[in-house]
């Protein structure tokens, strides 16, 4: 169960090609993307009212969809528009899902049209900042996208997982705080007078700040619907502040991970880092988005084999311990608001009273 | 839905080995095809009557089939014929079906033996002639039949998926003209005065014309039940009589297209070319098969995903426009001749009534 | 259907890593295994009771199995003994299995833990005793285990499927014998002066005696439940006591078969020899393993394909010959021994009569 009427990253705009669709499916709804002449992106169903070929097989002419099994032409509204030796007029519509580009990313609203209004897309204030850089990759993983959100916000499993780059046992030690604002959940974790981990103190040398002396260091888990974890996690020098220390005196990032279910069972996992340090050093952008997608890449198996587990043992309970409440608590947001959704869906569907009995 | 009682193409005779016999399921049924000692073609179920083993994974000893298992040999019949140590006259039978081996090919009758004619097997003129030569291959593709038929029947295709060979703009251009005569639907396309596409450009120097003027061009595309598709396609300089220009100067040839279900899902494609030139030439024959190879392996990705959307979308009705009247009069042949396969059956299970009132 | 009261053969010694437990699934019991801290052997339940990882994905701390997710301590009887920050006592307890390690392997009990008895287990002579050495290895086949029984029960097939090998036609003309005591079937097969095939050559000239002479031959197979068959066989020159020729007059071992149902259609098959020559010579033994899983991988294909034939055509019967004697008598032990346990468990559901009328 995932939320419909909501924004989802469907793929970076490089995904796009200019002579070349992409076929991606999200939340169950197979798509086709691709840019129009204008540059705007157009989403519609991966399907040719024709024949029924997927239309991400098709190509791009001058920024006209074109079906690549008989030259049919998809407008961006779903409507055709023409093919050789065709008149169209008649032929069926298929679906087009609203569609933005924004903050560096493709975006989609898979459920109701009329719900879909860009307002509503989350404010990324450093994708907007020059004085922020972004960037990040993208993982194909076979989980119920509540499990990946589960994972995010709950960082006790860096030890474990990430033993080697971010983990350290003190995490295990700082109890996380979990609070809930809104549709919004927090989790944070501070640690105080720490030794920073191999990543950290990577970190710290690329800010011209000793590695070898104890930190602060936080962690705190952003959770908004329908499925976005934001963490902003920073490291320094023990005493100077901390999360507040001032600028030069730590290495600070965010994590930004954006979770696309592509069913019940699978997600596209958009993963990144935005810093607001050197925004313009491309090399570290690269530099780190291969080591965050190494680090990232060790979730893989795991949430995979927890998620077939789950399905061998469909009833049984899971434990919700303290470290488990950021998770628990964005399942309970998703709860509220897919209840809302199915509210609004069956309201639509009655018969106003009023009309009824101007009918009868 | 295919109909079972039908010739079709099972293999070639290349892909029986002396030694080895061949497995495979045609429209549903697990065959095993091998040559007895007098070199005729046999076709059984590919279940041994022991212990359930594929005839198939077993050898031939002398033209007789035995299992790999525990050396059970099996007769051409279906009747086991003897087994180490063991009397095997009370053996079950297995299934044995219809098959013959004529034009290059070995066939077979997947349905009521009591139906098998050979004479029922299409006459095939290119295949006899020695003024003719044929080369071909086999493709698996994960589609059902009938989406194959529907390809071959509207070459409108070509255009968008053979675009670099075979394809141009004036195929798009040229309405096709299609009509059904008894169990055969014929589509028909002749292109006046176009400038030939690189295959047809190859084509004519192979033939000692000239490639770079314009030519008349035609596809003929002949269904006929099963699922045979054979298409008289060529070009001729412009105004020497197109398809009726004399044979020194025109360049032709027929695309031999036999479709056997493997399962509603899945066929065995054997594609090929006849040709009545230079048929001794056998460098000629390599060189053709290899571009066509190329030219329908285009096909599969397509046909295959087009299957996965439909199976998604199963009840989304698709579009038949004039185009497509060559595959929709191709499905209401194969219709008309599915429900007479169907009453034919039931036909048979009726008990006389003659004879019930004798048992009275 | 598999007999869950039963040791079985889970693992060998070596996957057990010391660092690092083993996910396997045995009779559809998804376990990991590993080793505690004084060198016992531990099977549980795959299922880390916090948030349903696979603990085989975790390690081992001191022989304390921790889960790689979030750092979960799992005790050996399946009772959480620690998690950082937590207090696990009320966390739920997950399964654990009978585990015992001896002759050289890891067997568990999959069934109910009353009746698991260690002395239950077979008593494997040859594994105890230093004059004997045994080599082997694993497969994973996707076959029901009865296939496989009825596959070693029954050598007339080593003529087809190991005719390089072990195979001889004189196999099928030696009619076996199959005889059944308690739970044990027996199926023996003499073969008076015949040639010694290839691997029997082989292991002649291991032994110091002639290998182009003629030999008698023999193969003892002992089927015993759930699904173990041990299978004496070798060769002695013909006329010097067979079977019962003195140790230097022949060419012995014991082929050692334990088939571990993992799911109702595939096993974990430990295949390997006993010999009872040159027990310290480790080439020898890596030389024996070699051959043997050469010969023992010419089964793989056909099991699998026999398997898929026979979930195919469901309701066909498979004929039961007298060389199929050994597999069905051993078969029908199974069904006898099913039965107790299916009786002895309901049995444990009723409520007894005494009882009843006591609280009425």
């Amino acid at each position: 169960m995932f939320l419909k009427n909501a924004w989802y990253v469907a793929c970076t705009p490089d995904e796009i090609k200019d002579d070349k669709p992409l076929g991606r499916k999200i939340c169950g709804e197979s798509m086709v993307l691709y840019r129009t002449a204008d540059g705007s992106v157009t989403a519609l169903e991966d399907f040719c009212p024709h024949r029924g070929a997927p239309l991400s097989l098709g190509f791009l002419r001058n920024g006209t969809l074109v079906c690549g099994y008989h030259g049919l032409e998809m407008g961006c509204a779903g409507k055709t528009t023409g093919m050789p030796g065709q008149r169209v007029n008649g032929f069926p519509t298929i679906r087009s899902f609203p569609a933005i580009e924004k903050y560096g990313f493709i975006w989609v609203w898979p459920g109701d049209r009329a719900e879909a209004d860009p307002a509503k897309l989350h404010h990324l204030q450093w994708a907007e900042d020059p004085a922020w850089a972004h960037g990040g990759g993208l993982y194909h993983i076979r989980c119920d996208y509540r499990l990946m959100i589960d994972n995010l916000m709950d960082l006790t499993h860096e030890t474990y997982v990430h033993a080697s780059s971010i983990g350290q046992k003190e995490i295990d030690e700082a109890a996380p705080k979990t609070t809930s604002v809104g549709d919004e959940v927090i989790t944070s974790r501070f640690m105080e007078n720490v030794m920073p981990p191999p990543f950290w103190r990577m970190a710290l040398r690329g800010h011209g700040l000793a590695d070898d002396v104890p930190v602060d260091r936080w962690q705190i888990c952003r959770f908004s619907p329908p499925s976005h974890v934001m963490i902003e996690v920073g490291v320094a020098h023990a005493g100077k502040g901390g999360y507040n220390a001032p600028a030069e005196g730590k290495a600070s990032s965010i994590v930004v991970d954006f979770i696309t279910p592509e069913t019940e069972s699978s997600i596209w996992y958009f993963w990144g880092m935005a810093r607001n340090f050197r925004p313009e050093d491309k090399e570290l952008t690269d530099t780190i988005r291969e080591g965050q997608g190494k680090i990232f890449g060790e979730d893989l198996e795991l949430l995979e084999q927890q998620q077939r587990n789950l399905e061998a043992w469909p009833d049984r309970a899971l434990l919700k311990l303290n470290i488990d409440a950021g998770g628990v608590l964005s399942r309970k947001v998703i709860e509220r608001l897919l209840a809302e959704e199915r509210k609004s869906q069956s309201d639509r569907k009655v018969i106003p009273l009023a009309n009824a009995s101007e009918a009868s």
